[in-house]
């Protein structure tokens, strides 16, 4: 089954286009899960790991997707890769997809090489989908492409971000770089597309411009969108309707800060356990995304 | 010591701006090294480092760094990455300088966590300098540029690639992407530099593009450049002048596949052991490049 078909099986199956981000900060972990001061990078890495057992099965019934942040993992070296491994081969167990979260990017053999480090299950369990950074040229993303049909995976290539710059290089010319991006979306999923014409090569737009999506989702009529930024950057689900069609399809919307710290937030103070804080924070972004999903998505 | 300061000493003690990219391709190592077929992902791994353990001693008398190419080493998991880890350790100790190749770039604590994993020294030995991916705009950058500044770093920003297909977007309106971006890098390079007027922020522009160096050169006047795709991709050393000033300072030029796969080229099948044909194509790529630092570099 295609990336997008498993894509909107998932959202059906939850009721909800909900992605939640794996940005683990050990400092901000719930209190048994968080590293001693001066702790070693292992044992750092072994926290996050014990940590992810523990929050994957309270997102698994309530999200369709994890979206691991590779920075994160990556900056505890090894050890921390390692960590990552293991809360992608747990999150696959309970059916959640994985999109790695890389915005890798570079040429020839050397994408292949990134390509293949994330989709084809051999150094890590194999990612669902993998995040890609447009820069080097059409040349450039084909390895992912060609890796991603291989291993009946997707990608999301990063058209417009959601950071407060992200125009200064994105808005440039006329079209726009992030437009000329799109069109180039638009065209592969011309060529790989599923009957229903959804196709797996899909693309980043933020949460953070919902003014920007109905344009981007015109443009890219076939592209699932990923919208990150949704939560704690800012986004709201009242302004994400232009990303899906009728039936509820093409896109999936990511939090991050809002879920895991969700022990931190004021507003959720009142309940007992960080376990009960997750759930209800999971419920909240659910109860405000279901409504565009409403039209009955395929799945 | 700065990173561009360590840079130029670098090149002067060696006598040519020479550094060759590691991308470990265990397939075409040395038969000694090679993987026996079927090896799991963890000897595959053992003899990546084995192999750098005897390259890295052949490569540090005649160029001033090393590029690994974090791809090839991610693609075999946390076991490539330790052998990374030992590759850039090991580097050090021979004195070269280690320019990691990662091509990062993301948004806020994330862009953070990517330049504190490669720059700081935690998970990995600190390298001297990272390559790093604008397209997320100059406020995703700037964590980048200040974990340099406080690690006594460099930064290599993407400007214009070296594959064919680089124009794509890097030559996207009037002025182009790759012009504007070079704008920033050298903003960033005048609030940032040396008393001698150089800066550590460098830029990438492919040594497959003599043609566009001396006005890239012209527009970054501060910015050390890296000049990627010599050898192999069909960069030669008469066409680098540009990018270097009246005293040879001002750029690196790699060269990957010309040093490492020296024993599967024809043109050295004459000379016995693997080891005497990387001398001899370090020496080739010395003898092409000195000429650019004849000038009597600072150092």
């Amino acid at each position: 089954m295609s990336f997008v078909a498993r894509l909107h099986r998932a959202i059906a199956g939850v009721g909800g286009p909900c992605m939640v981000g794996l940005d683990p900060r050990p400092d901000h972990f719930p209190e048994e899960f968080r590293p001693a001061r001066g702790a070693n990078i292992e044992d750092t890495a072994d926290a996050v790991r014990r940590y992810h057992r523990q929050l994957l099965p309270l997102i698994a019934p309530k999200a369709a997707a994890i979206k691991p942040q590779v920075a994160f993992f990556e900056r505890l070296g090894p050890a921390g890769l390692a960590a990552l491994a293991d809360a992608m081969e747990h999150a696959h167990e309970l059916g959640l997809l994985v999109v790695a979260d890389a915005k890798r990017g570079d040429i020839g053999s050397t994408a292949e090489a990134y390509a293949e480090t994330w989709l084809a299950g051999a150094a890590f369990p194999a990612a669902d989908a993998l995040t890609v950074n447009p820069y080097l040229g059409e040349d450039a993303c084909e390895p992912f492409l060609r890796a991603a049909q291989r291993h009946d995976a997707g990608l999301f290539v990063l058209v417009k971000t959601s950071n407060p710059g992200a125009g200064l290089f994105q808005d440039h010319g006329q079209p726009t770089l992030a437009e000329i991006v799109a069109d180039k979306i638009a065209a592969w999923g011309d060529d790989w597309h599923d009957e229903d014409g959804w196709s797996s090569v899909g693309a980043v737009v933020g949460a953070t411009r919902p003014e920007e999506l109905a344009a981007f989702r015109a443009r890219m009529p076939r592209a699932p969108l990923l919208l990150p930024g949704y939560g704690f950057q800012g986004g709201e689900g009242r302004g994400l309707q232009a990303a899906f069609d009728d039936h509820g399809c093409g896109a999936i919307v990511n939090s991050s800060r809002a879920i895991l710290f969700a022990h931190e937030r004021e507003d959720l103070a009142h309940l007992p356990s960080w376990q009960d804080k997750v759930k209800a924070a999971l419920d909240e972004m659910k109860g405000d995304l279901s409504p565009l999903v409403s039209g009955g998505i395929r799945g």
